[in-house]
């Protein structure tokens, strides 16, 4: 099947969506974007999701594109068209394709905003076997600009994280500055260590993903205890647990850093209780 | 006259010219460019900017687009058929467009890399006025990424970096880091202080300009001092000239910083006597 995606309004099959080649993402990574999963059909954290894509369109001045009190409904219309059970949604919305290539912004009044939506079909996202197992982590140096809290699509360096990972047989990597780690390349990172769930603390240096609320606020809801502080590598090393939470993978467990087994080199109980509930929660509230 | 431009083996005219909305560059900022003046209707320092490019792609993995070898015909027949006698040739190479989003590389045997190329017409382009009044900077704090050697379009930064100059009514900022001046947002910095010119050494935490590398060379040749090594903010307001080298305003006297004169505020002798020698040997050898 061809996959429909949206882009500035038309419903297309994948292969003719283009944009110009002077939009300001292709030239100059001047765009924004989120990704929301789909359960049984349904959006999973989209208000957090919209309300963080606000936030990064006000911090780079992006105008909001004429569609942006639609797109629940551009959304729903994607995940039906395209049949999506399980999966996800990207979303892009950039500064726009002025006729030519400047560094200043172009004026918002002549240059509209380029919004793009397209599907991912991810069958058996929710009962993931890599959820099962735990995935393996290296450390790399995070070398990525001053501002991840604004959720840009400068994805080189994450990209190329990625394939670090790859290279060493792991699956993906978590960036340390100045000691302590940031996050993974496109996930948050936490440590459990005598019962106390341990995640960086919000700031410019961290993206303030949506599923890192959630998953905070089921945690105390649940009487866990939560300690929002930088960690180091060696704490993950000599954590009990550990793990990582996205849009798209939910909570998974980590079970080995560096080659390093972490705690028994399996999924530990916080991990998959806060899994567990953060599936159980979200689908009830999916819309 | 609607410009014809360049997209991966056909020239087009530039209100057609799109690349697929799972091209890299769009979705994750993975692509790399160059920019070479034309003056004359003749290409300035084409050998170093392909050269830069060839490294920039290996740096970053990314496959030479099969017109590679093609490209200073590309140059040329673009140059021709918008009649540009001053003005700049663009190019961009990404990683390509494959079928979805992944952060993952795509396989380099099935996914080709995007190859796009336009012209910009600057006429009075080597007799700029800007350079006879010289040009006002302000100060900002460098949060760009680690590899500022590579020549990527992970030019959000540098971008929002030329509005807060305007905002503050001057035409550039000059980025500082650690105490030190990097470059500008899209070139070089350099002083002048008792006769020697001082601009910082090369790394991975600046462009390794093609302009900059011209400009000591002729420098040097014309016995003038050069020190490579950072230096501060009050170094710049204390010096006796400053000024910026980039591909498309070749070497551009700066008068002012943070609202501070500079020398006596006007173009120096040395600034501008580099601005000469460099548009006369670069002329005299352009292709």
């Amino acid at each position: 099947m061809t996959r429909t995606v949206y882009v500035n309004g038309d419903y297309l099959p994948e292969d003719e969506a283009k944009i110009s080649i002077f939009d300001r993402a292709f030239l100059m990574a001047d765009g924004v974007y989120e990704v929301t999963s789909v359960l049984g059909g349904k959006l999973i954290d989209f208000d957090g999701h919209l309300k963080r894509l606000e936030r990064s369109l006000n911090e780079l001045e992006i105008k909001k594109p004429a569609a942006f009190d639609d797109l629940i409904e551009i959304h729903r219309k994607l995940v039906e068209l395209n049949g999506i059970d399980e999966g996800l949604v990207y979303l892009q919305v950039t500064r726009g394709a002025p006729g030519d290539r400047d560094f200043a912004f172009p004026d918002p009044e002549t240059t509209e905003p380029t919004l793009v939506l397209f599907t991912q079909a991810k069958p058996g996202l929710a009962d993931s076997p890599a959820a099962k197992t735990g995935i393996k982590v290296i450390s790399i140096d995070d070398i990525r600009w001053g501002r991840r809290d604004i959720k840009t699509v400068q994805l080189l360096y994450p990209s190329m994280g990625k394939m670090m990972a790859k290279k060493a047989g792991a699956d993906d990597a978590w960036m340390v500055e100045d000691g302590f780690v940031t996050e993974g390349t496109s996930n948050n990172a936490y440590i459990v260590k005598d019962g106390v769930i341990i995640t960086r603390n919000l700031g410019t240096d961290i993206l303030h993903g949506i599923t890192r609320a959630a998953v905070l606020r089921f945690a105390r809801e649940a009487q866990m205890k939560v300690e929002e502080r930088p960690f180091t590598i060696d704490e993950v090393k000599a954590a009990d647990e550990a793990f990582f939470t996205s849009a798209s993978a939910f909570v998974m467990p980590v079970v080995a850093m560096d080659g390093e087994t972490i705690g028994d080199g399996v999924p530990g109980p916080v991990s998959l209780r806060l899994r567990e509930i953060y599936l159980e929660e979200s689908r009830a509230v999916a819309v």
